[in-house]
């Protein structure tokens, strides 16, 4: 792969938000813990930028997406954020709209699986930061928010009409965008929006296990799945049937399949190398 | 907002329906409990009328689709529209399955959240009004059954194969629509069909609590969710986030964006005035 | 109707599965028991024929998927499918992916529902097969798995990134795929994957009671609910709806709608014939 698609992250070191990496494992961990770590509009921009990255990263398999101080993220802050766009104009307005969706759009598209590790407060944009993220793990005491309508907005945020209702169904996900109302953590388990409920003082260890689960896995296919879940979204099932076709074949042609297929036949476990 | 596009429907009085508006909540009762309130071409068409006129309501916030004497609806009445159907050309049974179609689009166009109450049976076409609402409190004794089949028609009847689907997944409703069988409530509860299920003596109660609750919101907002929920329906993941941003950005050009920071920032309950 | 486009089944000896054809209801069996009814290139393509024939055929209204000796299918064998395709080219690779995904397209479009009864290990091309059924029923003793993840490919395979999320949701599914493990008995009932779970002695009398319930039933218009189903599955709201109005004035022409009208004026019980 030549120098101009190569990108280390491990050495990133971004001004509004923590990001670590480990073993190929990237956790990022929104700040001011003491606000329950809302947005800015520069944690927005340096987020988005991340991910887009993360598409050429040589050095991550796998994103966790994890709490701080007992919250996940209470969402677009009311002074930093709310304030200012009361007196924007039109332009301003769809400017900053655009660039929070960006965010959500490159989550999707930076071609590693992310697990949100939520714990307390997951409101507003932070709600929907788990919601965009691949898998949801939560403690008990998640409290999840679309609340956009408490703030005289509409539910549809960043992509929540869209993908709210393929997680837990279009009846729960209207209720949720109508209200706004928190969903509980056992309603959240039950609805698939949680894929698991861990107590607070395990969370970081389960979701780093399921990072390393998954990270052990053939990652250049895990990176076809993510392509492949989101690219189908609205595809007819023959279209969709004919990509994942290709797509398939494509991963038949890395070493990682010949790799597993070796330690099947020597009874052994395989070793992927994500090629 | 000229007159061409205000009406006021609090005064409407519907000849094949129950109408009644007060404090800008609506609430639609079909009539003729004695036969479990039925439909007829009539009140088809009338209904469909008055869904889509209340795209201009000006005096209508939110509405519920309530059941009379223990009943929703048993769906279209066997003697007032089988049997005439049973003798149609293809050109006035596509007239008919239209019209039907219609009422769907109506209230899914109509801009203003519904709310189903739903006791005792809705079956056939009572079940899709139930479907086609955005939010459903039922009882314990709630039949809902997409009987189709059981009187040698498909299950694709006024959009159940495509929202049926997206409610409570795709494996269930084929269950329901290809054998006919009545959910139980406790099973619309599970499957996320139901928002709630409340005893019989309070389910008014509760559904005019819930549109209260929505209609003490941003309900211009409201509009917004409801359009772009059922707009993004097939839209690609990326443009749906584009059609948000253009659509929240609208949402913060009103003044009720505004009241809700305000009354944030001096400590109050923002008061929505919906626009 | 033709003898171009009609065909009898019930004779079907096929050389790499069971197949046996009682009162309009087949039962498909994968063989080789002992190793828990693996998929062969052989067996692929001759369920592919037999599921595009089935579109014709004139004495089947119901296919039943069975298990066979306690299991379902162990998925596509290691040393008959995935050994050749360690070593094959782009081009035979591509034609392999498409031979998969044209059984699930003509499972999809055959016309006839499909009651997958799966005890055992379903697992790979096995959990496609029942994925891609229209109803599905299991024992406690069920593991599926769709774990192309552990092989060293991506979870898109045979339309799985596309129909698992309509399924159980997009969180449940992305796990699934990403980790390859097994979803328990009770977290596919749960999760609305199995329609019911039943003991093993009884999972066959129950699919065949159930089979015979939809056999029953107008099985023309059941052909119309499988079409609208998967046809619509990226339609918008409003053509979907269309499209519905057209197709269920197609089953108002049939015979079998009027002898429901019929039955119910003479307070019989209908006895359909498909046409």
């Amino acid at each position: 792969m030549s120098n101009l698609t190569r990108t280390e992250l491990a050495g990133l070191s971004p001004k509004h938000f923590q990001w670590e990496v480990s073993d190929r494992i990237a956790t990022v961990r929104l700040d001011r813990p003491d606000r329950k770590n809302p947005l800015t509009f520069e944690s927005y921009a340096e987020l988005r930028d991340t991910f887009r990255a993360l598409v050429y990263a040589t050095d991550v398999d796998v994103v966790i997406f994890a709490s701080n101080g007992g919250n996940f993220s209470s969402g677009g802050d009311v002074h930093d954020i709310i304030g200012p766009l009361v007196g924007m104009d039109m332009k301003d307005l769809l400017a900053f709209t655009r660039m929070t969706g960006d965010l959500v759009k490159a989550m999707i598209g930076c071609g590693k699986p992310i697990i949100a590790a939520v714990d307390g407060v997951a409101v507003g944009a932070g709600a929907i930061i788990a919601m965009a993220s691949d898998l949801r793990l939560a403690t008990p005491e998640a409290k999840c928010a679309f609340l956009f309508t408490r703030v005289g907005l509409a539910g549809c945020d960043m992509g929540a009409c869209a993908m709210l209702p393929r997680i837990i169904g279009q009846g729960r996900a209207a209720e949720l965008l109508y209200t706004g109302r928190a969903m509980s953590a056992e309603e959240g388990k039950a609805w698939g929006f949680w894929n698991a409920i861990h107590p607070a003082d395990q969370l970081e260890a389960e979701a780093r296990k399921l990072a390393e689960r998954i990270a052990a896995g053939p990652v250049f296919a895990h990176g076809i799945t993510k392509t492949q879940i989101n690219q189908e979204w609205n595809m007819g099932l023959e279209q969709a049937i004919e990509a994942e076709a290709q797509a398939q074949a494509i991963c038949m042609q890395t070493r990682d399949f010949e790799r597993a297929y070796r330690a099947f036949v020597a009874k052994e476990k395989p070793v992927f190398q994500g090629d």
